[in-house]
């Protein structure tokens, strides 16, 4: 799995210009003023004016956790395409060691625990086998002349894919503040870091006055 | 596959009336001047007057074909969750005979045929037990403890799953241009036809206008 | 100024069902477990389930009012026309007495209070007056022959609109979070609390769940 | 009247590389190829690859325009506010003698003529003082302590304003398809053209594929 970045429009001072249009002023520089605005903009929730950067990302994932990284629909995408393209040597997400868990308790109120330790080699076995077993059927239909676009569908949720990912400033907060929140999947609050690591270092001071707000949606 | 109707707002008289806002008027029934006005609209692409009607829909479909479905971002999502709930019998799909299809010619200029009817038993049999290969390594995950949100990921893209869509009258018009096009993956087209009906339906003259202007996005 | 309503699409219980789609359930009635479902989706901020109702208003209010309302891209709009449609007896914006305010403190740091009494009736006749003037000329203009689309610009603000808009329950609650608020201009206020009313007689449960969780945007 | 370059991201290899992710391909330099494959993309309205680009610009334009640019709801905004600041020396839109025109015509069947040369001084007359007078009455409604946010109702549709506009490169070919149109209001189009210049510079073999396929929107 791997965020990378590709593009960025703007910086912290895009937000400040952004935001003292209202006053008809400017910043040429990012001065302590210019500092405390971004805070008041996100403690009132004034968002507007973190719109008008952006942030292009690659991101490298299996289907199952890009399925859900699309229901952030101010985003844009482009992905590899199963219908068009032949799937090379694909990779699979077979879970490591320290991501392999077990769910306890009941739903709605239920935890995840690590899988006992002994039990790791078998599970992480059986996801190869599986993921390989797939992968044959797919071939085996391709050889009968069956259409990638019809084959594709035995193909699992595991099978990673690749996509560009392009979202404003505001909504990247957004969609950090709900992905790297504990409840979401463990696999997208991994990328959602590394996502965060770029906002981090892209728009510092924004980044810091969101984690003074409680990293709350704006 | 199905699309079933769950519920609608407004009618054609509700495109009209939004549009006669324009001038401070409004249309009690809808008479020949009304269904001129909805053809005028849609031959001046005036899109707007067309949100103010909605429809949602039920539908069951496999996961491959609702990845392409939830690339419409204007269109409101809930589905069935393979990290919440139990899968008890789960639908794949197998191809029926007559969707069973080869892909002719090189990429970028191809066209697809029926598949050889001597191959189609043998196609159809490796779709059935490809899919139950990857729902026994799916429940043996289960039993070794593995958390659903992680076992999921064996599962394949033709596993049916099921969600609510909501969309105004635009933009169920613009899914239609793109999804009933030839070009557009024949499974999705299938379910287009039935948003199709639906809406020939519930807004007989918008439908119409569309139709005579050619099944264009607005 | 008016808010009216013109129609609408479900009720708790859609929400309740879109939601309930994630565990493959489907409530008739609304029951007791249906109404805790409303409330964990609200303190979870589970917004999807919320979009799959709709309402449409028509509002009656001033541009200046308006401008503010339009901001909200999730809203579908169509308004009355200057340029397309002659303009009769318009309504201009006289604030009333209680209305009539003065602004104390520094920017950033201020309130509001009433204007002194004595004050009202002349700050009143001059609202009156300058409305009177800038139609006078609206009139002189078109009496010259100077298109309408030209002429309009004389128009001033506080002349009356109106416009028709169309949202989902989730964007209406964000609507009334941002415009129920105390920092918002008064006169949009007034306008989200004939919303809010609407919302509440329509989607009881959604509202009360809202209003326990305060008024948070989704 | 202004548009004013801000900042922007991308340029037509964007669009390239966002498209070749389908294929798992990169370009590093534009070839024909890739030119070849921008026009493709235009003539199939394949358009997220369109969504990877971005341009912000700064606006100068009367209200009553500005009105007319914020209904496009893809782009993100921000705004001088009269409700927050002192207006200091307001412009105002006084047409210029070739933009003076009447409406010939009846509604729906109507074309602009130039207004006849005698008749200007006296109509650009007529705008200036209007707009004089409503200064005035503005400036005593604050003189009496009314809020500026009251007072503001007086000020006309042609007083200029300035905003940021923000939106990526496929919304912006969208905005341009509706308003350079010959049916767009003559100020808006003029502002278009302005936007048209920058993205011809910026992104010059999108613009010359979007030019062959008839400036459609995608």
């Amino acid at each position: 799995m791997a965020v990378t970045y590709v593009d960025h429009m703007g910086s912290d001072l895009s937000v400040v210009n952004a935001a003292r249009v209202s006053f008809a002023r400017e910043s040429r520089d990012l001065g302590p003023n210019d500092i405390g605005l971004i805070n008041f903009l996100m403690r009132e929730r004034h968002a507007s004016p973190f719109e008008h950067a952006t942030l292009t990302v690659l991101v490298d994932t299996p289907i199952g956790v890009q399925r859900e990284w699309m229901r952030h629909r101010t985003q844009s995408f482009n992905e590899f395409s199963t219908r068009y393209a032949k799937i090379g040597e694909p990779e699979f997400y077979i879970p490591p060691e320290d991501a392999l868990r077990t769910q306890v308790g009941k739903p709605g109120a239920y935890h995840f625990e690590a899988l006992e330790a002994e039990k790791a080699p078998a599970a992480r076995e059986k996801f190869e086998s599986a993921y390989q077993a797939a992968l044959d059927a797919y071939h085996e239909l391709l050889d009968m002349g069956v259409a990638r676009e019809l084959a594709r569908n035995v193909l699992p949720l595991g099978m990673h894919t690749r996509f560009y990912a392009t979202a404003n400033l505001r909504n990247w907060l957004n969609f950090l503040s709900l992905r790297t929140d504990s409840n979401a999947l463990r696999e997208i609050r991994d990328e959602a870091a590394r996502v965060e690591a770029l906002i981090e270092d892209l728009f510092p001071h924004t980044y810091s006055a969101w984690l003074q707000h409680e990293r709350h949606a704006i």
